[in-house]
């Protein structure tokens, strides 16, 4: 299991850095912007799950993590500046990365003793806060709290399933891959069909 | 004062978690995005708290402070969607979580022995983060830093009377009362008759 | 060592302290914002360092780096306010700070045992953080991710300066002080000769 978590880890760190890139670059950044908004995409969501779990900052153990983002960040925004690409085409690799966080992250909460809906909900914020991170560097109210294609409610329903099916007493690599199963088809699913979450009724009272 | 300060904490959860909701409400947020919003506001001063003092954050070591927040924004947000409510009216029951966050968060930090200045700090921080990081969360100029009508000093002139009454000598408890007061009485007065801060001369330069 | 890092660090917390209020005040924020994000910019870089390094966080166990940063803000605000001051003028400073901060932060987080690459970020965050606080709670784009005026790029060349030389067998205090002069020389250069670095080309898709 911890070397599937892993693998599966540093994946999901080049996927969201990947990510990370192609929505920051639509900011004009430069380089270092790109590469450290980048970073707080892939790193930001397991950094905050490990210090609210009190436990060692991932990426600072182990260096290969960083490394990954780095080196994504950097050769991404070389290979597709320029390119002019379809704003939703990351959202396929975006969805990807957020079933794997979640995932990864609700099994490391549960492995620290955590409670059950803690656990999920560390799982959740593994999946989304590096989204969240970018929005808000990007200075943009972040896109999973105004648009509901099933987020973070997608990465919910995958980490409750998690803690579900591990309580009774499947394997935890089985539970793990239901779970990543489940994120993945919700938010494809609700993205394919528009599938929403009923919003807020009252307008903006604000000036903005 | 233990038990104070948990049936005291579980209040000041769910009333933050309120003013949480309405507020994000008016951004136009699914029902995630305003969970969300909602529990960042109701648990984000104390988690920061914990996380600067090193000690265990609260809603992971119980999960009963989450279970709160989380109950409180659902709850709230299919209450209060549709309704017409008058901005202001959340004011009053923010007023009250201001004032519990922030006796609760100098109190906790004065048991972990940080210095006077530091505790009374960290009690202003439980009481504003919240409402910081729900501003930033909605993309928008965090309220207590434009609109002056004490806030943030409101929690500071508590925390320091908590901070003063306890190194007289007086009981924690009373202490804790007297400050809560203090907190309210500050702020409602300054709502009341608008009592602003100076606020600096110079317009804005940059083009937002 | 310590000594130096001691003192040099106060002096780096008063100079981004002041270098918060200068930017902060355009934002027409009155006393206690004004004073809250001239302390965030002063002391979060090291604050999310020592988080992340799970080191006790500074100006909690030495109430003196927060006494400076208060005093700074307070004293500027009433010193600066109404005054016209020509926009750039805080950028020497705020240089300074940064070359400080980023030395400083590459050496405590050495002394941690941090991995070398680990290392070099940590000082860079020591040295950038503040100032992405500060515009995150401006509500603006963080400067550092849009401006390319080798910024972070600066800290990050004075970071690997600084692990080189002492991975060469330099004296940590030589190693120190030739990684100020590059970070405080990359910036002031591109700053003089706005030198600046590969940016993004595709146009922002969102409105905003």
């Amino acid at each position: 299991m911890e070397n599937l978590l892993y693998w599966v880890g540093l994946a999901a760190v080049a996927v969201s850095a990947l990510t990370g890139v192609l929505d920051a670059g639509r900011k004009q950044m430069d380089l270092v912007g790109v590469v450290m908004v980048g970073c707080a995409t892939a790193l930001g969501g397991g950094t905050v799950r490990d210090i609210l779990l009190d436990r060692p900052v991932f990426w600072i153990s182990d260096q290969t993590y960083l490394i990954v983002a780095l080196a994504t960040t950097v050769v991404v925004f070389f290979v597709v500046r320029g390119l002019r690409l379809p704003p939703r085409l990351f959202l396929i690799p975006d969805a990807v990365g957020l079933a794997l966080f979640t995932i990864i992250g609700t099994q490391i909460a549960l492995e620290w003793q955590a409670p059950w809906l803690v656990a999920s909900l560390l799982g959740v914020i593994t999946g989304v806060v590096g989204g969240v991170l970018r929005d808000v560097l990007c200075n943009e109210v972040p896109l999973i709290f105004v648009r509901g294609e099933l987020y973070a409610s997608a990465a919910g329903a995958g980490a409750l399933t998690l803690v579900g099916l591990q309580a009774l007493g499947l394997s935890a690599v089985l539970a793990a891959w239901i779970g990543m199963a489940v994120v993945l088809a919700a938010r494809l699913l609700a993205m394919a069909f528009r599938i929403t979450l009923p919003t807020y009724a009252e307008r903006d009272g604000r000036d903005d």
